[in-house]
């Protein structure tokens, strides 16, 4: 179906273009952006949306969730990163099917359908579901299979995500892969090589969890017997592109060291802050070069996957907790909800903004509301007033998945009795 | 009228029931709560409420607040908070007229109703016209009309309280009045010590902004030339109650210190945050004793008045930038925002809970949405994924001002283009 977005104000992202473009018409044709212009006369079309002071942009970039943990919302009141994952995580991990991971995924891309989320990197197991999940949707994922060496299962799990790279690599339009490493803390040496090995064969990106907190730090500094965590980054992820999530417990010494890596941060604030890890100086990782991008993490740490909620934390914790109220402008938060998100995940030449031959991953926003009224800055309205529910309408490869806030063809109540009925048989 | 709530989810706040009570009735008489129970029948009742499924609640309160500030939203990017003051509102503000501040007024009395606030507590002036709003909207507040020394004014500003005072204290239902002291480093001692002869004659509470930041601390330890900015507090502040907004720079030992006080603190944190200041120590106010309750500070700093944004900084910020996951169980940030609020603006015995005998100012949420599927625990689901828009009820002194999230009587559109046109003329 070939769409025509008709007099949107256009926030494209694409630094080639004006930041914020009046009446902008936008063709999407097979899934891509065909034309942007104004007074676009399409006579093929067969969609037509009116978006007269509506805002349209990229949809928003997820760089770090766990999408089947949405069973686990609202599971962590109290207890410490470490505790949670010990004592009550992963022994409700271990009950979980298939078709448990299949349905707490469906409503992870339905929550992120309706919170303007085009695109989420997830990382967990039993993938193959959660690319079910996405298919059935229309979502966008880059996904993987977690590797580490917990229970010594290193081995089986790195053969799985061999299976899973030789199954879906480039087999679906909308999936793509990288390499999932859990963490330094929780896999040794050996399976580490193997893991950059499997990157290197098949050109994929890394992705890790990376000084989440202090005590994560000191176990990597214990098991790698280095002086600091970035000295293993240093040895061994010198040729790989690296998607590190949190990267909260780094000096300013290790932000520099990292900056000569070809490394994207994951930045999850919320989580961050509800686990008390602490906050991570984004600010200067961003002046020092480093690609920032935005995460939610899984919903039992992050609550929920509205990237809007996440760009709010992120634009206010540099200004406060680094007590500069000039850190972190408006824009930049956006960027890094969208084109940098794009960078992260390997993907800037097809997808993270708004421009012809990209694929159509657009939303649209009605920020007509009281609480953005009146509209001082459109960019510091959309971090700062904007909310998931702004969103209208979620087009994800020049498919309507969301129109006017409904989602056709998705029971919506029957995946939320399916999801309470998951959480209640494992706890 | 009165109203029949049938079958909600009640969470109270009133410490002598349970928590979270299922399938509750709660029947409202004359503005009054009259019945709290099961299967309530009142054959004299208009209007009846079916709240199955959803969660009834005392209405949230805002406990500082400068409504007239929402045409300010989103002009702040990059500012310090003196230059912001000095270099952009001061200049604006001069130029309001008495309709400005109605306009203005109104529109944060939308955004209030809208996102479930039902009691804020402003500091401007003009007050009047911000009591208009309230009156004409239906809306529950605390006003005062601010005082200082700026422009060598003081004088004058108090005859305008004394007189807002005799005109308007004890004339409303939905109004009640306090000392509006701008803050210590811009009132000097004489006008102070009449700030507080007046509180003592009118027996009103004082609202003072308090060590917002760095420099006000400096700035009034030499104006007072004291060691501490809570040495004035000790020697002016001891027969009055004091609602102090913002406190972020205290040490752990002055805390101590205001602890030994009648003090209750409006903790801003996102304006706190959008302003550079900090993060104010709460979970050590509260472990001293201390009354805390939340506040939105004006929108140009604040951005909205969504107290559900309120809450999940105020909860996430303890937990995360002081390290501690254990920090602000859920409960108690509903309880800032709610109970702790009353008694902030000295009303605990009239509202702040859903108690028989205290004034009906009820909110009615629909959590069932996909950010909170499936509930883990209702009242972090509240904190960590409400939203302002979650409120589909919104009931003031009995009456109803907003049902299935429209308001009756108000045209919203028109009060936008007002708000609009007035920062148009005025920047």
């Amino acid at each position: 179906m070939d769409i025509l977005i008709k007099n949107c104000n256009l926030i494209s992202m694409d630094n080639k273009r004006e930041k914020f473009e009046k009446n902008m018409d936008i063709y999407i044709s097979n899934g891509k952006i065909a034309k942007i212009g104004k007074d676009i006369k399409e006579a093929s079309c067969t969609k037509v949306i009116d978006a007269k002071n509506k805002i349209c942009m990229p949809g928003l970039i997820n760089t770090h969730a766990h999408l089947s943990m949405s069973i686990f919302r609202e599971t962590l009141d109290g207890y410490t990163l470490q505790d949670w994952l010990n004592k009550k995580i992963w022994p409700m991990e271990d009950k979980l099917t298939r078709e448990d991971i299949y349905y707490a995924s469906l409503l992870s891309c339905i929550e992120m359908i309706k919170t303007g989320t085009t695109l989420a990197n997830d990382q967990y197991f039993m993938t193959e579901d959660t690319i079910k999940a996405a298919i059935d949707t229309g979502m966008r994922m880059q996904v993987t299979r977690t590797v580490n060496d917990v229970g010594n299962a290193g081995n089986q799990r790195l053969e799985e995500l061999e299976k899973l790279i030789l199954e879906y690599n480039g087999k679906y339009e909308n999936i793509t892969l990288n390499i999932g490493i859990h963490g330094l803390y929780t896999t040794g040496k050996e399976t580490l090589e193997k893991l950059i090995n499997l990157a290197e064969k098949y050109s994929l990106p890394v992705h890790m969890h990376f000084c989440e907190n202090m005590q994560e730090a000191i176990d990597i500094k214990n098991a790698y017997n280095v002086q600091s965590p970035v000295d293993v980054l240093k040895k061994y992820f010198t040729k790989t592109h690296n998607i590190l999530a949190h990267v909260v417990k780094v000096s300013e010494e290790e932000i520099v060291e990292m900056a000569k890596l070809d490394i994207s941060v994951a930045h999850c604030p919320i989580s961050n802050l509800r686990l008390g890890c602490g906050v991570a100086k984004v600010q200067k990782m961003l002046d020092y070069g480093i690609n920032v991008a935005l995460g939610t993490d899984g919903q039992g740490s992050g609550s929920n996957l509205d990237m809007f909620d996440t760009m709010k934390f992120a634009g206010l914790l540099q200004k406060g907790v680094f007590e500069n109220s000039a850190n972190m402008e408006s824009y930049e938060v956006l960027k890094m909800a969208t084109i940098n998100g794009a960078k992260a995940l390997e993907l800037e030449k097809e997808l993270g903004s708004i421009e012809e031959g990209k694929v159509a991953d657009i939303i649209i926003l009605d920020l007509n509301k009281e609480t953005c009224q009146p509209m001082g800055n459109v960019f510091s309205d959309i971090i700062y007033n904007g909310k998931g529910s702004n969103v209208e309408t979620t087009i994800i490869n020049g498919k309507i998945l969301m129109e006017n806030r409904k989602i056709s063809n998705i029971n919506e109540e029957e995946i939320f009795q399916k999801c309470k009925e998951i959480i209640e048989r494992i706890k």
